[in-house]
């Protein structure tokens, strides 16, 4: 450590928010370079190599071949698949010296499918699957959280190639399995979760979330083991039922645009006949959101929702991609005079109504059921309008949130909700880019038939702040193993020299035992500031060598557990080597 | 090899002109993915993987460690050390979404600084020595030969950080000593030359360069085991001669422009009284450039050079850097009407003269000697003008082309000429970036100092490329063996189950004693193409399997030598292994 380019900080840097981001940087793994780009220094390019040797041996454990892409990369096959346009401000694009337009990489499955085109042509050739672990490029607009979601970041990314869609779901398999076995080894907690909804047969896409509260993506479980991204869940349709009121009255109710005034002046100025009080639940709402396709065209959406729920941004994004939503704003409403704010009901809404807005009502609304909802008047809500007799709409969306114990889509019970980061994501592709970009090979029978593709990715600097994160305490990190930077951590105190000689002796033996060994031989720093250091750093076993050697003694602490052994000199080596080796 | 993700070809890319680049294109090391930008496909990416395994190696060996910084950059440290600028059309610049500038790196000498300086405060800390291996970029104007001069490429860079003068020359002498052991171990002959003028002690700047003549750089080498670039001999002043010939007069040459036709007319026309012959050496040939400037400002340049020699755009370049040196046009002739085309002489040329360009002189122009130069006035020239009596200039430049047979710098003997590609350059950089961006340590009295740095760059991608070309024949890539994707190639041929089970085990047991086994397991292949492939791919190594077998043997060839011999069944394993761990 007298040698090692390592300087410690005492205080959490100002920019970093996370437990693991704030001691990633303190005790020294990585530095800011500029807003989501981030300098590797010595301790954390060691930790980033154990995680890619994982990830790497279980790719190649199911036959996948490592090749590597360049970052820089021609325009013209984004161009082809249109993700030229789609990936929008998010895609880094530059010129050459000649004016040629260039990108970044985001991701590749471009550059993989014309490079499987270039060389195959046969069934003969297919599976293949193949993987790079390289350097991405996305221009995010909130880069957040040191390495969790970078500008510059290092994914592995692999694409399976079949020519049916049984070898497809067969390389999914193998992936999936590949997957289970990485984070099992990585060592933090994580659930897979359905990433979509489950259309194409349930495990078309699957996400890999590191369990966090620190998470941005929300995740439901049921207590019969289904796990789903929220944009995955499918409420199922309800069921129509008998209509149960008389025909639908609109009534004055002054100064209530939201939902929480309606409620409150229904039950004081509408009470209902048999006397129940009215809910949140019992109403209507009409939110609209302006639509943004790629091609730069915008279109307002109305979604109707019970009264009691939100529209979700991430489940309804999930629903209209590639377009993006953007809020339906004053200038907006001065385009569609009909539309009385706060008072908005399916009487204007609908392609065939007065605004020619898109309607599409949440699926909970069953047919046969009546709401309190706008009547298209300010100060006035209409009441009893019943869904099939008195309104329709264009189709249905799963936009609404999902609420912790909604019924689970298994029937196992109720949901529960919990926070996690995509970590992985593996997906059944299809021919998408294989058509785009004409990737075809002879089948048996000599007929050109498409390419069938995997998509499958890891973030792996980001699965380094994952495991930081899952692994500290509030005096340092406390590193999994397989991935610390080190295997041990030796200690020498004091200002006796026989004890920095021992430590010496220590170091070379265990590093001739091949472990890892970080050695603290600074001769003028204290004790206190050099077992602060090592809990900082976080090295799983950490070897003291001071006071107690006079009673032939070495300290043997482990890091998560806090707590320590004394060890007979002569013992060490073997005790810390049976103790890294047993792990 | 029946799921290799390869496919040779037969045909030659048509983009490839060196050979090496060729082969490593057809045996599916490489493919192109953009100019100069280049794919590693499974085969390259072993190889190169091999290269930087070596680099790293040693460079650990002399201490230095390792760290990663990101290669999309902040443009503000660039632009304190004026390089956002100086490079120029080099850069690729682009801006983020919110419009800042950014840079992919083509060099990280700033922040390096800048992380030093944020980490280190005390003469103590250093000396240290910081290395990477990562992906650089610069926009090469003409991007060639495949690795060799990419757009995208890896590179090692390292910098040392010392407070003295004498512990850079040692961090220097100990990068030396690295950089020696990874060239010997690389496989491709190599020189170390001189790189600058030699002013700071001639060991300041070396380079060292693959000896190749489709090298770019042109270097020298003497008797006496001189080398250096051409952009660092430097040509002694040539000792002043006592004045032989009479008062300069002025002669009619009509259409004399260039030195043939003058020598020539000279011939004719004006014999010599001594008899002797005119040549072109009696002449003085003046040469004007036009400077450019980092800030975009032009300044003509003036160079009298013997009429035998050129000026050398690589010398000139090293001489007048930053400034980049352009034609002097029509354009600028009109700026300048006392410029006689063809016929310019020194009674124009210099700052106190009519024209006001700066003028320099070759050092091999002696003070007294005689020469015949222009007149300025079209159609005549000056014989006898006398350099000291009749003309002087600014100064001298070192700009004139070395010729095959110039006397050597260190006296040994007349100079050779060789063709080399730049492969690793190590510099004592000094203390530019460290004061550029306030790198400062305290030294032993309490007093701030600044950090003095040394410069070392290894063009890994291109080291592949150099090996490539320097290793093969017109069958193939021929790889030295701690370079090669595998240590053997077997090759089962035939129809006989018998030989590729008895392959197989052969596989097993060389994969179980550690080696990497390439094996051609392709049924349907004939035996013809399986032999050309192994012969192109270039293991060193070939195991073939076939009709020897019926008499107890096996074939092991040498790709290197091409000899065979017949080795018994059981012995294979042991002889190839011998072999491969001998090497």
């Amino acid at each position: 450590m007298s040698n090692l380019f390592l300087r410690t900080l005492r205080e959490d840097p100002a920019d970093a928010e996370l437990p693991g981001h704030k001691l990633l940087v303190r005790a020294g793994y990585i530095r800011r370079a500029a807003p989501g780009v981030y300098t590797w220094l010595p301790l954390g390019l060691k930790v980033l190599r154990n995680v890619e040797t994982i990830v790497r041996e279980e790719m190649e454990a199911i036959g996948a071949q490592e090749l590597s892409f360049p970052a820089l990369l021609p325009r013209e096959p984004y161009e082809a698949t249109n993700r030229w346009d789609e990936y929008g401000p998010n895609l880094f694009r530059l010129q050459d010296r000649k004016g040629v337009d260039m990108l970044l990489g985001p991701t590749h499955e471009e550059m993989f499918t014309i490079t499987v085109k270039d060389m195959f042509s046969s069934y003969k050739d297919l599976p293949t699957t193949l993987f790079q672990i390289q350097t991405k490029y996305r221009d995010e607009a909130r880069p957040r959280a040191g390495l969790l979601r970078g500008r510059e970041f290092i994914m592995k990314d692999s694409y399976s190639f079949d020519h049916t869609k049984q070898g497809l779901e067969e390389s999914y398999a193998k992936h999936r399995g590949a997957y289970v076995k990485i984070f099992d080894r990585l060592g933090f907690e994580y659930v897979v979760v359905h990433a979509d909804s489950g259309a194409m047969g349930g495990s078309a896409s699957e996400e890999f979330l590191a369990v966090s509260r620190h998470g941005e993506d929300t995740f439901v479980r049921s207590p019969g083991g289904f796990a789903a991204n929220v944009e995955a869940v499918v409420v199922p349709q309800a069921e129509p039922v008998e209509v149960s009121v008389g025909p639908a009255h609109i009534e004055d109710t002054p100064e209530t645009p939201t939902i929480e005034t309606l409620v409150a002046a229904l039950n004081a100025n509408h009470p209902r006949d048999d006397g129940r009080e009215w809910t949140a639940a019992d109403t209507l709402k009409n939110v609209i959101v302006m639509l943004v396709h790629p091609d730069g065209t915008r279109e307002p959406l109305a979604i109707g929702v019970p009264g009691d729920r939100e529209v979700d941004a991430k489940r309804l994004e999930a629903q209209v991609a590639p377009a993006d939503v953007e809020a339906f704003e004053e200038k907006d409403f001065a385009a569609y005079p009909m539309l009385a704010k706060g008072y908005i009901g399916p009487g204007v809404l609908g392609e065939e109504k007065a605004s020619g807005i898109r309607y599409l009502l949440d699926p909970s609304i069953a047919e046969g059921s009546a709401w309190v909802t706008g009547a298209d008047v300010s100060g006035k809500h209409v009441i009893d309008l019943v869904h099939g007799r008195d309104f329709t709409a264009g189709g249905t969306i799963q936009a609404a949130r999902i609420k912790e114990g909604d019924p689970a889509p298994d029937g196992s019970g109720p949901l529960t909700l919990a926070r996690g980061i995509e970590m992985g994501h593996i997906f059944q592709l299809g021919t998408k880019y294989a058509e785009a970009l004409g990737l075809k090979v002879l089948d048996e029978n000599g007929k050109l038939v498409t390419v069938t593709m995997g998509s499958y990715g890891i973030g792996v600097s980001r699965a380094v702040a994952a495991i930081a994160e899952d692994n500290l305490d509030d005096k340092g990190l406390i590193w999994p193993r397989h991935i610390a930077p080190f295997d041990v951590h030796v200690v020498a105190t004091g200002k006796d020299a026989a004890v920095f000689e021992k430590a010496e002796q220590v170091v070379a033996d265990l590093e001739s035992a091949g472990l890892g060994v970080l050695f603290d031989d600074r001769p003028k720093v204290s004790p206190g500031v050099k077992f602060k250091d090592a809990e900082l750093i976080g090295v799983p076993t950490i070897v003291v060598l001071g006071r107690g050697l006079s009673d032939g003694t070495i300290e043997v602490k482990d890091r998560r557990s806090g707590t320590s052994r004394d060890v007979a000199v002569d013992e060490v080596a073997a005790e810390v080597l049976s103790e890294v080796r047993g792990a």
